[in-house]
């Protein structure tokens, strides 16, 4: 069994923002010379998601309204959590679109639908912060 | 290490559907012939989910309700997302739902709890789409 | 391949609370000997979640607010699940935290993020309940 990791580091310039990683991601899928198994792609910070779905900048609106409606930002004084932080919304935000993504290596690829794609999706940003890479198989 | 892949292939009769597609995964299980590891089980489509819960029509009311609350489909013109398509609510949906699950392997079958249902939630169907079944292990 | 695998059992005291098990699935990848690999945790119960949040008790009153205003408890009859059972909601919760999570496991331990901690969520508690830990790798 080979196993590999990496870290990855993003800043974003907005407090929320989505990245697209799949080409970073799939660059280490190739450096793991993994032609079968499991890869793992997870936020290391908790106000932070790894999550797939569309690259189209209208939906990445659509969450951004979203996720403001189901857990608001503000006012920061609704949240217990708040008070040194103001980031509350950021840890709420993460369970509804999760923490990692699992995905399936076949052939040396991602064992992909159509449209799939792997996001970072920051909720507490403008910082350096990581995503872990871990990739096994054979 | 064994690693075995097969797609499912769903098409519902509504936009919004439940499919318990226990038996199916199963059926891939015994056809992998592996005793022990991981069952990563997912949608290979962005407006779908697969995901873990219990085999009850009235909970299944309860949850098209329910998610038509968080994230309703219609009006379609409140979602920038939406304009040639339509589906911007079951991108959302889906998150709430999860992609994916990751089911233990243990002497040969599912290492379930007692209710544990593996399930295809259909967010945008009435069309042919995918799932994936990828197994590692001995 | 090394597999391991082991049921934590929990009561709460509480219908609804957040339990940190962080230890003790520690305790389980020590005895697994595993290395290099992944480790799954999930809840074996329909009604409970396993998460990766903060340990923080401000943050845990505010899920709990935040997660009856996205599926309140009562009335019980609001539901279509409920009528010998009174836990729709809880099933609902589950969704939005989670069933499961899966952590990369490098030189021997969890490879996380500076304030990642395990949590069991249980929505519908007071009786005894399991998680199920697995680990797969070398």
């Amino acid at each position: 069994m080979k196993s590999y990791r990496k870290e990855l580091w993003f800043q974003t310039g907005h407090r929320r923002e989505y990245v697209n990683i799949t080409p970073q991601v799939r660059e280490c899928l190739r450096e793991s010379g993994v032609k079968e198994g499991l890869c793992l792609v997870n936020a290391m910070h908790i106000t932070a998601s790894v999550f797939i779905n569309d690259d189209e900048g209208g939906l990445h609106r659509d969450f951004e309204r979203w996720l403001e409606k189901l857990a608001p930002e503000k006012p920061h004084s609704q949240y217990d959590h708040n008070g040194f932080e103001d980031n509350a919304d950021a840890h709420m935000k993460r369970q509804v679109m999760g923490r990692e993504v699992v995905v399936a290596v076949t052939e040396g690829d991602f064992d992909f639908g159509p449209w799939e794609q792997i996001f970072y999706g920051e909720y507490d940003g403008k910082r350096r912060k990581r995503v872990l890479v871990k990739i096994i198989g054979e």
